[in-house]
């Protein structure tokens, strides 16, 4: 088994928290004499945009074509708008290459991770599957009279039957598959187009699922849900920008930004799908050694899932969550007081044990 | 000093709450014999609209407009889809009196009502200042080729250079008022058009405001923040949407829903403000007196401010939080065992003793 990974390492912390993630899929072709990976780097972000006046190279998305994934690192950096740098690169990959599921799991992997009081990994233990190539961010709108009084803003959300049935099938698919409840995260009650569709879709598709319990919150109780009761939770579906929120109050209560990933899928395997740690650029930590590489890491673990090599990418959150017990070999954000590479290396060694 | 309420029960625990809240109005008129209120209540509601059809009287909102302030319980019922019953009557009102600010206090009252490890009354304190009649909410957008495979639902925030300038102008008086920091709360990073606007509106108008210490976060940051670190926000300014997102985690994190209140005001005086707990009509408690009505209470102090009797405000605001204390006079919410009126009655007792 061989796989062709393109790295993008980024902006800011992504190049030292890809890396690590990178030593770790070394350490697996040692471990596993049938498994090889290739590695081609792109030095594409912020950097190169200020130097060539673009996010990537002009032909860049072909250049990806051909991976079986992409390792992203992070993007955006002072100087550059984000609204420049994450479109035309990071949000340009999802929509491009139709990467329109984007799995985001959220477990809480010790108790002395949350903020929550009485919380413990039984309580916080869902997947989010975002939807990630079209709704709010859409990108359409128009800015009109501008510097008038009368200026006007228009932002509008496209969102496409194919688009809301493919993502919603999938979440139920995999509340099957999974044995598991589906929560649908909407706002019908005031955005009376796009929501009232969400919603009639996920009722519609449910017909074809009876065996699947379903529930269906509106997005501002279930942001409080999230904090009160995220027991409520296990397989959840929601928009992009929904998922963008509520993944975020995810990783506040399983111990923060340090430990999200997210998958950005494409099922059909068409095109390359992209891996990443949920977290930024963090450009006033970068450099220092002091970025938390176990969300670059859990990505390799989603990689490796979806590469079909569910024993490796087990073995990697398996690693994840005995690294937790040990606040000598983490970052200062879990207070630890180790750095990258050492966290990185203490993690191969263990994997290597396994 | 005479004011002229209209009272909007609604569904659900929405008359329920009202009552208790009418009752603390009534007993300060006994307590200060400068002040008087008059109170016409307006059967609207769910319960209307399967008997006529529509949500309130046709002339409706005419006679709303003559009133002092608008005092409303809960809009919600099983059977009326939520996007014409609150489309209809809460949205409608908030749109039509232009009450383009929502103010939502999230304080912490008792450090034994978070859900939050390690938080105390210090670290959650702050008022979310609103944008409450348009963007996301507009409720402009199309459906097109309905039941086709093409189809496509378009759902447009619409931001005006006057809706913007004017919410988030009040939010730099507010913060320079109160001496408080300014938070911004956007999407620039992806909503490029809407949100970009946003942050430039942000960062014009805070040059006339030097004194004013701003920050600007992502919306799905500020939502892990709100989590993690409440004690960065004093005042936050957002959208409508963004601000219906964070006042609810605001909720979970200080007590829940039982616990927060919104004002919706137009402060040039033009038109009527109204006053409602943030809760729903919760019909699966309704008419079981188990409905908290500390949240309603609290939206008479909001309604006491506005009416510059901020002295009754305060009074109303200091006993909800002696009350806190007691748990034999909470709604099981808050794990008491009260029932809705002995929470009122106990109520009017502090305040009475004041
Ligand atoms: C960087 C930004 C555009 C992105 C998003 O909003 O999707 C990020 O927040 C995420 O969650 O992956
Ligand atoms: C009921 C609903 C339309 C309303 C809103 O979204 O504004 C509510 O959630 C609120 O926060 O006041």
């Amino acid at each position: 088994r061989h796989f062709n990974i393109a790295l993008i390492p980024g902006d800011g912390i992504g190049p030292e928290v890809v890396a690590e993630g990178v030593n770790v899929l070394k350490a697996i072709e040692e471990l596993d004499s049938g498994l090889t990976f290739s590695f081609t780097a792109f030095p594409w972000g912020c950097e190169y945009y200020l130097e060539h006046g673009r996010m990537m190279e002009e032909d860049g998305i072909d250049k990806l074509r051909k991976f079986d994934a992409i390792y992203l690192g992070a993007v955006g950096y002072p100087g550059v708008p984000d609204h420049i740098s994450l479109r035309e690169l990071l949000l340009r990959i999802r929509k491009t290459f139709d990467q329109y599921v984007n799995l985001r799991p959220i477990s809480l992997l010790d108790p002395s991770l949350t903020p929550l009081k009485d919380k413990t990994e039984k309580d916080i233990d869902m997947l989010v599957i975002r939807e990630n190539s079209e709704g709010e961010y859409a990108g359409a709108g128009d800015r009109l009279f501008k510097g008038n009084p009368e200026e006007v803003v228009l932002q509008t959300g496209v969102f496409s039957r194919k688009g809301t049935d493919r993502i919603i099938r999938y979440a139920y698919e995999e509340a099957r598959r999974s044995n598991r409840t589906l929560t649908s995260i909407s706002k019908g009650n005031a955005l009376n187009y796009s929501m009232v569709f969400w919603d009639e879709v996920f009722e519609e598709i449910g017909k074809e699922y009876p065996d699947v319990t379903t529930y269906s919150y509106l997005v501002d109780a279930a942001s409080l849900y999230f904090v009160t009761d995220p027991e409520r939770f296990e397989v959840v579906v929601t928009s992009n920008l929904f998922g963008d929120i509520v993944t975020d109050i995810g990783a506040g209560i399983t111990g923060g930004l340090g430990l999200a990933t997210g998958a950005n899928i494409h099922p059909e395997k068409k095109y390359p799908s992209m891996f990443e740690p949920v977290h930024g650029s963090a450009p006033d930590i970068a450099g220092k050694g002091m970025a938390n590489p176990i969300a670059a890491i859990w990505s390799v673990s989603q990689m490796l899932d979806f590469f079909g090599e569910e024993k490796w990418g087990q073995a990697v959150l398996d690693t994840i969550k005995e690294m937790i017990g040990e606040t000598e070999y983490l970052t200062p954000d879990l207070e630890g007081n180790a750095a990258t590479s050492e966290v990185g290396d203490q993690f191969v060694k263990k994997l290597s044990k396994k």
